[in-house]
């Protein structure tokens, strides 16, 4: 349903870390002994990355079956199973740290999206994400926001109109967000909205005027952002973006805004812990 | 000097981000117009990442200039410029967000590294890195942990032999530690060493026994990471692993221990604080 | 400025007429001769393309200069000089034929897709593309219909919500309009318009009602068009579909429409004539 | 049965198309909802393309089942079913543009082809493509237009020898069609034929001097192709080529010439209409 | 169990050879038509390259069967059918030559380290490749050292550290190979051993003295290496090289060497005689 | 001049052998150490392979400077400098190896076809190659084999026709071989001639009937071979294979054939000697 991104991304992770061979297991792991595996929660939070890890071991070896015990987006609980493996013993070991990395990773991701989502319960507020994003995991990383309840910015640069301080310069002139905003609905697909970042209420003003769809208040005060949500009426709607934190992202929300966007969703989430259990099959009977 | 793993990431960063093209930029940039633009630290840390920006400039556009005015392993200071960057405004405009998207995660592992690193001077021990690494980002993330002072372990499976519970098990009966270090020596280029990984000092005794080169020290409290060290008497290397965190690490360092291995160096560091400063130059001569 | 697309398709270009090598050059053309080449009109028509032959001589030998002599979107005469090259005679014979593969088609996007821009001269309607393009060709073709005067519609499946009769079948429901418009708007990025495909001035009271930005007409007789105009009365954007010639397209444009798609543009514009002029710089001083 | 190029540009295709996602497709399609579909064809003429179109839905999810219902090389009618369809809804709709693509360009080279074998029936003439086929598509548009009874040139520059105009100068002299003819069988494999083009009836018995197997006559009348088949009189394969159309290519071959080649076939062949038909698969059994 | 060499070599190898297409299969095999095949040993020796060659006939087609009948590693007889295949007669014949080319040349190489293994029997003696493998097969060629009963030296650059002539002459001055060792003692992970090439008794002591794990005794005549075996007394590991023949390698085992590295398993080995039996199977029942 | 082949097995040969980074070299030159290098013969022979020596060095880093000293062609003596290059010590060691890998093997293929064409001076005979080439090998090593004074056979499956046994039974009946020619000539492109490959004399004649281009004479004894010549007189080219030595194949150029494939030429070439002086450039002026 997308590009090839996310199969590059495991086989990129796969290549680094598998390299000529997996020296180890080739030493003391029978080709033939197959195993189980359990991926394991150890922390509580937002499950991601399920599909990153069965792309990761189906890419290891088609043999190995992984069995989702849980969904993307459940809330997990330490020691809950979250998905079942087996197969050859060599490949589950070959794959485990790689398919770990993305859970972990994205889990994170989730786990944070959603404590932001929580903070802002009840408001007219939805939480988006960033482009400040892992490179090579944007689109997974944009699916970990979803899955914590947070909904998406644009991916990148060719699905969205983000009109900023740069764009602004590079026009010129004292109307230079009206011109900009008229530049972008003459050269771009009809099927985007323009969006302008202002960084004052006098612009914002001027992006009202010039119809901006969307306007992004950039590092505004929570006081300018709540006069921004009553001079706009509905007329556009509002983004507030810059240094919004969990401990101020409430008071954001109940400006009125309509969308919130926290870099730190997706370029500072800590890994959520996660492990494999595997139960070796051996010959004799014992697992 | 290495595989295309850097150029593999750095493409697939701006694939993801570039999409089918920047339309921003193209409706409100001319093709013409030049710019100028300087990478800006905004928090104090350890600078890594210069490569990995340079190449997605020289990825976007040949063109582009990339100057770099510090060193990776630099300490820095809000403030502080640590590159240059000139050519066509369009292609700079296009390449920003994956250029800061390295430098500022590679910038926080680095900067964490650092703090570790710190925490455990004066003592033998080395901080070294695990393979938890951002997938894709294995090679920079290893530069970045030696750019913060750390060292590494290997870079994957195929650099570096470590027994794990897992191999042990599979190998089986009592004397595994000692058949499966038989088995890596027997089966393993001679340029490695074997490593083995132990969960207590009985099985500490074995792996000495067995004549590994290396034992890892798994989630073993502080006091028996210190008696192993005295047992070990230096036969062999000795890494503690395992939860180990800034506020502890003095006092693993202090049992005399070689090697401690800290996975939030590469999978939780928070990304550092880095921008870049656009100057357009425009054809008045106004920039 | 984009993903490597363009390259991709040019890199397939040659490898598939390149084969093992150029058997017949290398038999007959000394490795040390030089060689000058005109782009040669030989149609009149708009040019579009240029990007795409530079590449492909770039591709072939990067000691071939490629300059061009006149602009992607200008209109061209019979005999007109197009570009210059200069460099070895076997890499210039080598990159001719495709190199004017691409010239010849886009050119042909770009004259076609004139043709009905002009048709439509001082009427409020854009002619937009489609996504009927030929295989590895879309942003080349995209860009050529810009060439040509034309718009573009989204560049593909990511880049603009167009909700068609399927979509609304998997939604079903009397109210599937409405509630497919709310699902887009809940689950897409707040980027994108939302444009829903109707076939009736029925759905479309719905599509207006249900507050879709965008709303295509399918297949709808030019009164329909005519009726749709009037009762949307610039509450969406209008989109006519389906049919439209070259000998109609005026019609549907008095209507009002803001929007006329013609697949046409892509699927089925004749190759403009275009050639390349040689001329060899033999060793003894003869041309 | 041939290297990687058909799957090449089927990718090329899909990542161009769906680039992060189908937007609008994961709003408004459930995960789980199946659908059937049919390939049908619109207007009539020869098929071609059912490979690469399986090889679309194959590439997108290889769930998709795609039966044919027809070959590639047979005459269809308007309302013919051509394939049977059957998988997720949003693999299929994700995937219906990008193979109708195909199949509409390539069974529009198959049926202009057909026209052009059928205006030479009787005659001892074959219709064969050029090299100007459509970047990318080289194999699949060959393959077409053996669908529509016509036979290949060759494919590329490794697998035919045709000495051309520049290669006749680069090697000079009053004896230059001798000498190239010399060149090539010195230098290239023994399997492959020589084939020069010459421009005049002189050169005609040069070519027929030096051994030529081949000899293409480049923008002859059709009176100088007359005399050319009598003065060859079956010593080598005569090839007419050079604005040939559909009104007289007969003319052409009733000289007795023995080949007939036609660049419009891939360079200018318009699109057949061809649709899918999409039948969902309700949950509560509607269809 | 490793990235993608293997796949990829094989890929390149099938592109080369069909490249646009198998043309004497297409016109003379009907595409119905099935085959069996054997794979038949012609000389006797020690078999390599079953995987590489199952993987060459399932790029080609999917369906295709290919069924061991012997394992890598053991010795075969002239007559022995080696592997059975199965599918479209078609797929075999164009995969043959491939597949062919892979157990010629690795059973070659496995033969001829069999015999060097011979020639040791009974010392202590490791028989080790080295870098000087073909390109693209290194893993492949590794592989097949050990099917001939050899070890392996390090895979590459990455693996193993060897501290050559040149190495020591960029540290530079008298104690240059004590600060080589030191050097890379400090800079390499803990997993490698650190290895020296010495080309006296001299540097041998040297490098005894600096701590090296493994000593390279470069082109040493076997009094010198004989001599290098007392002086070591175990404290290293010892290698010889350079121009150790079948002829002289029992010579150098007995001195009491550990390993003995021989560049020509790689780069000399001829291909061991294998070839493919098909019998088709023809719709009127005759093989 | 040709596809990605050369680049592609350039970029498989360096990746194998870089993995994640040359430690050795890391830890103990400096980045900013230049150096000079001489490729240097050890053996006498024909050199082969510097195109690829080349781009080894490009690929490691473009700063690298390489500048051959003799012609892929050219007889070589030992002591003979072939290349000179200058750049990063780093990047030259790194690249070493690969290129030496490069330029032992087709200097090796080179060498062993001169001998063969030395011994068959003064008859009509040409050296051929055949198929079986090292993978991902076969375009540097045909011209491997020019460069030894041989001729190629068809690179591969697309650019010659020849039927073989197996083509043969696929079209059974009595007349098989008169059929598959005709086969051939109807299906192929008529760039390419027909071989057939027969086993006897009376098979011949029945090539001959069919009008086959040129005649495999597959395993035959001399006489055979010398009868066959006297039969064909000229009509067909003669094409004898199968076991033929530098010891027999002088004899069998005497019958008057016209081309001699010879499998060992690429299968089973030792290589040939050919190493790398280095001088460092050491900043205090010493070399």
């Amino acid at each position: 349903m997308q590009g090839d991104y996310v199969r590059r991304i495991v086989q990129l992770a796969l290549e680094e870390d598998l390299g000529t061979g997996d020296v180890t297991t080739r030493a003391t792991v029978p080709a033939d002994l197959l195993a189980r595996g359990y991926v394991l929660a150890k922390s509580p939070g937002v499950l991601s990355g399920l599909e990153a890890a069965a792309a990761v071991f189906h890419e290891v070896d088609p043999r190995v079956t992984f069995e989702p015990l849980a969904a993307d987006g459940d809330r997990i609980v330490p020691g809950q199973h979250l998905a079942r493996l087996a197969g050859p013993a060599r490949s589950i070991l070959s794959g485990e740290r790689v398919a770990l990395n993305f859970l972990q990773r994205l889990s994170g991701v989730a786990t944070l999206t959603a404590q932001y989502v929580a903070a802002v319960a009840g408001t007219r507020a939805r939480i988006i994400d960033t482009r400040k994003t892992t490179p090579g995991m944007r689109l997974l990383e944009k699916a970990a926001v979803r899955h914590g309840g947070g909904h998406n910015h644009r991916v990148g640069l060719s699905d969205g109109i983000l009109i900023k301080d740069n764009h602004l310069a590079a026009i010129g002139g004292a109307d230079r967000i009206a011109r900009a905003v008229a530049a972008a609905r003459a050269a771009a697909p009809h099927t985007l909205r323009v969006e302008v970042e202002v960084t004052s209420l006098d612009e914002l003003d001027q992006a009202l005027a010039a119809g901006a769809d969307v306007i992004l208040l950039d590092n505004m005060p929570v006081e300018a952002i709540a006069e921004a949500v009553r001079r706009t009426a509905g007329r556009a709607l509002l983004e507030a973006s810059g240094g919004i934190t969990l401990a101020t992202v409430r008071q954001v929300a109940e400006t009125g805004v309509d969308l919130i966007s926290v870099g730190a969703l997706t370029h500072s989430a800590p890994a959520l812990d996660i492990s494999l259990e595997i139960e070796l099959q051996r010959a004799d009977g014992e697992a």
